[in-house]
């Protein structure tokens, strides 16, 4: 989790080391140049095509999947121009979702949810994007199909989105990302609902193993999503001239979602610390029954066993054995104790 | 709850899709023209009609009961100059409380509480309110009567209402929602004292169920009122000039009910979670009234029935069983244990 | 305690309501008219009585016991120009203490506290405050004597009040308010100090139920005591004349009281939690000690009790019966299982 | 504890009545003149030579021990031209910190914290300081010696002190007072670590007393030294020229070791919250632990002791009870049995 | 832990003394000057060599092991024309975190944190930065390699460093610490994970030690950590010229890395926070299953044992003991109690 500073200790400030699982056997460019007009979409190119895009006067899209190829990374920063900070950030896969704004081009790095459900898990990957006057960088850890529907608006000659440059095509990227937010928030609201359900039957290990288990990836969450916060209010704030005015409606969209999210993890927060108190108090209410059971139980037979006891001593001289009546008049008397004893037990409310 | 994200995954930003439940089954529009001399109220009109009164130089109030329709949604928001965003907004029914404003015109999305008695159940509806210079846009989930008595104050030539434009008549619908709000949380407050009366008498799983739901329903109460505050700010701060300078001390006078209506539901929520620990305290009380009984018994007699116990073992020699007065001297050794430990306990203030 | 909304939805702003318990037959005016030189307390006067001092170049202090009657207070208010909103809030007699600066006159809206040792409660009173250039306007529920302090004081030609404006009576007439809540609150220490006594000794249901109740009225205390630290600010911050410069002292010294007040809640709401941790750490170790008692005597006995009925039993053939030290040795049997046991529980430090 | 309202209710602002204990017979004064030339101090002085200071050009520290005499402070105020607020908050003992700035001098309030080792308690008393251009007035409730070593400093020619004016001679004062808070916290410190040692031995009642006494002294503390955060963010800001720009190097120093005073006084507090937590998960344990002698002595011999009741049963045919081998039969049973159970509980990991 | 102000109380403020453990034997002082195009190191130099370097126009960093010897401080302080309050803060050892800015030139105090494994304790030191025009004074409790990464690359004639100034000294010197914290904060990662695993297993009291352990470092590593954010804030707006524009980027860079490790500070406080919750409620499960077991056995046996004692009173008149099937009888009634209890707790779901 906190990879990067261990592994680089020691190290000049902007060496570049990658850190974290590699997630993809080879690292993959793609390119996609656009204009009103004109629209190209080439896969797997090399870093030479890459490069070459920055002399076009479209607006080009590079992605590339699996970031541990360091040296292929150094090569398109050196070529673009990036500062050796800015791909450091990028390689650190433990980073914090953040935004830098450097003099040619601006940074954006943010954390990708998706929900294991083999391993039942969240699991993040960290995006990373680099924007300048005509081009967009973006970085992926593995392939996926986040961001295909942005692709297919992009071929759509129709959308509005290929009549805008990079600030745009950053905001609609990073509002696909936002979108999945809410897929795992859905999920665990979902599972927050199940859970709560199962409370109320059944006070069990698993329960709060769960509790605890939601507890911590929402604070994973939280430190995913909260710091994006800072980045669409930093967009709008902008002060470089990489982010349209027009733009601004669409980041300020952006920014509702973002503290939609946001509000709704706290929510879960709320939630899941109320499921705890509730599996307490049920908890404790349980035990509450319990020790009524037991006390109940033993109150009323102990006695009763102490009265027989009396009358199973050996001594020759008990005159009450030899009665008559003894035998019912002790058995009333048991009786009597029992009814006595529940009464009481009614009277205090605990049966 | 958060039906908006899910369902558009994929879309390109100010797709218009309906989002949540259909609650009524055909959408209908209304019409109030007014100024100072002049009242007029058509229910059940067309969309051209609502168009028209663009041209109109009196104030129109039109009010849409329905938001399911996206195409007259989207027909209606063209004819005014709406842009899609602020339509996406409106027709998401899981929106946060917010205001935006753009060029022309000023959003604000609010949220109306209702308990809904059956269900137990506090229901919010969405209400997005759109102003200009000389409209109002209202629009509403479903049919209801909340603005009925400022369509009366409209319809009263003697009002304030009717020699004001568009900014007094959004800051009298806002102000309707807010008064509802005050019913709501009489409800709870009236729930809340019951539920405490009922806590000093019993500890029960249903008062604990129903802290839970209370906490839970003030989490969403808050997450719909909070959000109100920064729009009542908002508005006063306003630098269009689409609000009147004479309508501030108004939107104070709202801005002060909002306050209220925070304050009540943070009251509320530590009134709640005072509840809880009260519940825990008194049901733990509870544990120790039953362990002192359980003991107390216990303690009393398991001691004699080992003496009786002793005295019922067949040992051919045991001497005491012979003696004359064996058996109540046995008796007496019972009392005496029984006495010195109840005593015992009265020293503890067990009894 | 949120009556007004509830009562009112449905009109229009600014409608007169009286909302609260009456809690006077019939609403009094009264009059205080001073300048240095001269010193005129008329009570009991007619509402005509009242408007007439408007001409009067000298400071006019008026002062109405009973808010119910609406007519009464329309008519004060259209004689002095009060905003119909400015009674409105007056009249609501659940307001939040707020301050608001109107063109001619500034309203000042606060809770008297009083401790109602009959029913053991805090009751709230609200009073308002309306001041201009040469007049104050004092509102109170029901007659009483808060204010008589001052009023000797204007009596008494020697003192700083009677050369002073109406900035500095109601500096003065605050301040005096302000001086009963530090009753309340030094009633509040001492119940706490006796509570936490008694907690040591004795962890029983009422001690739970006071610290219950302690938690409820400071947060009502809290609700009535911290927006009056807004309300000082904003008479430091005043920008209209109406507070003269030379007042300014006196404000920070009343300033500097309510943050006293204030900090005083807050310290009481900390002790609060903390005796209501100590009654759940109190009672959880009575709660241990009950355990110990009852395990240690059900350890102890119950071996004994089963070493009594195995011989109890009734085999033909159980050769330890016959023997002649039998009893004996059994006896010294159980005796060495107590003491072993005895010494167990001492080790454990549970003796 | 908040003893200045409750006495001086219906007092006009500004009277002069002593708050608090009376804490030394007779009121002293005494002056101390210097100037990097020159040094005198006399104790014991009359008000006539204390109000003559006025007209020397030596800077002029005039300290009074015991602030009862109320008519002795009005004449030193009157002297010295000091506003009767400025002397009533003096003569109020349970003051909050703070730092007002008049015209012609500034009031500085502070407590001073003393640990009575006889009655294991923290105890405070109010230093307040007035100082103008070139004299101090220091008054302290008793006489004491936490500004000895000021004195020590004044009278050595060496020292940077003599060469100084008013302020940084008030600079020196407040670090005195200071300085001697970190005597309480390290005193604090190592109560706390005894108490946690002792806790993870014992859990007893005491341990509980002493960790809601730390909270509470702790509550006392954090009143007394977070607002003098403010007085020195406030002397650092000074805009009167009475602190000279050379000092500030001082008051910074100064407020870092007011920051670290309060660091220390939260950390404390976390850490007696943190101590609480411990007693109460140790407690929790060790009922833990009793229960669990409990069960396993009940749940082994009350089975045994129902098999031996089987057969004490007086049935005439019983079959058994004639067998050969029934009693060692029946003993075999007894202990198959109780060690079933001793695996049970083995495998459950009580044992 | 607060060891400065106990030891200095009464000694005027900038008295240099000593305070904290002595953590090497003999103080020594290394000089290192470089250019981009010159490096000399030289280790174990006197004073007079160190105050010779003033005068060199390359840029000299000047390391101090052992900062107990006053007079060598002084010396050097004075040689440097540092302010003697600075001094006296380099040699308090407790010392928070801070930067203050001087005319000539600043000074830096944080903490260097490090894992004692054979304690099993987080260690702390303090390293001091002063920083001038062209040179870097660096202060240390006793030797140590972590800058040794720092001197390689000054060696090393490619790095970027050669090529810079003081300013960017102290960012690679500070920025070497910080990588260090990450250390620490894997290692309490690495044990929080392992803590969490084995509680889900077992309850035990190490367990708890170990949380309330972590609780309390995390406690210290806050403080260490948090007041570093405001080091590199006042860095990043420093108004000297001591700051060379090109440095700010490293700054940043370094203000995201401290970011970082407060998060994951707070991550671990949350994270402690839950486990102490989730210890709490196992061991509340355990408990209630302990009872749950004592119940069981009871509530079955105790009933049967009363029946049994029934019969084994020796009443001379009981007509079932002479029944032909009075023993089976019993027998059976036996089982059929013990069956519907077991009944009754399978329904109650407790087994």
């Amino acid at each position: 989790m906190l990879g990067h500073h261990v592994k680089q200790v020691g190290l000049p400030p902007g060496s570049l080391v990658h850190i974290g699982e590699v997630k993809t056997a080879r690292p993959t460019l793609s390119i996609i140049d656009f204009s009103p007009a004109h629209h190209a979409h080439r896969t797997d190119v090399t870093l030479a095509e890459c490069l070459a895009v920055k002399e076009s006067p479209l607006v080009s899209w590079i992605n590339l999947y699996g970031i541990h190829d360091v040296e292929l990374l150094r090569a398109l920063g050196e070529g673009f121009g990036i500062h050796p900070l800015a791909l450091e950030d990028i390689l650190d896969t433990a980073h914090r979702p953040k935004i830098e704004t450097f003099d040619d081009y601006t940074l954006i790095i943010l954390k990708m949810l998706s929900f294991n459900d083999e391993r039942g898990e969240i699991e993040t990957e960290q995006f990373s994007f680099i924007f300048g006057e005509n081009y967009v960088l973006s970085f992926q850890e593995r392939p996926g199909d986040v961001f295909n529907a942005v692709r297919e608006r992009l071929q759509k000659k129709s959308g509005r989105i290929r009549s805008r440059g990079s600030d745009y095509l950053v905001y609609a990227l990073i509002d696909s990302v936002v979108d999945h937010y809410f897929h795992i928030l859905e999920k665990i609201s979902d599972h927050l609902d199940i859970l709560e359900q199962r409370l109320i039957e059944e006070t069990d290990r698993d329960s709060l193993n769960r509790i605890h288990f939601f507890k911590k990836e929402l604070l994973l969450l939280r430190k995913a999503i909260w710091p994006l916060r800072d980045v669409t209010i930093e967009m709008l704030k902008d002060e470089s001239d990489r982010i349209h005015p027009d733009t601004h409606i669409f980041l300020r969209d952006l920014h509702d979602h973002v503290i939609k999210a946001i509000d709704s993890v706290e929510l879960f927060r709320d939630t899941t610390s109320s499921l705890l108190d509730l599996y307490m108090s049920i908890s404790g209410n349980r035990m509450n029954e319990v020790m009524k059971v037991l006390t109940i139980m033993a109150s009323i037979f102990i006695p009763l066993t102490f009265i027989a006891g009396v009358y199973g001593m050996n001594f020759e001289l008990m005159p009450e054995l030899k009665w008559r009546w003894g035998y019912p008049a002790v058995l009333i008397l048991m009786l009597t104790c029992a009814v006595g004893l529940l009464i009481f037990f009614k009277r205090k409310r605990w049966l």
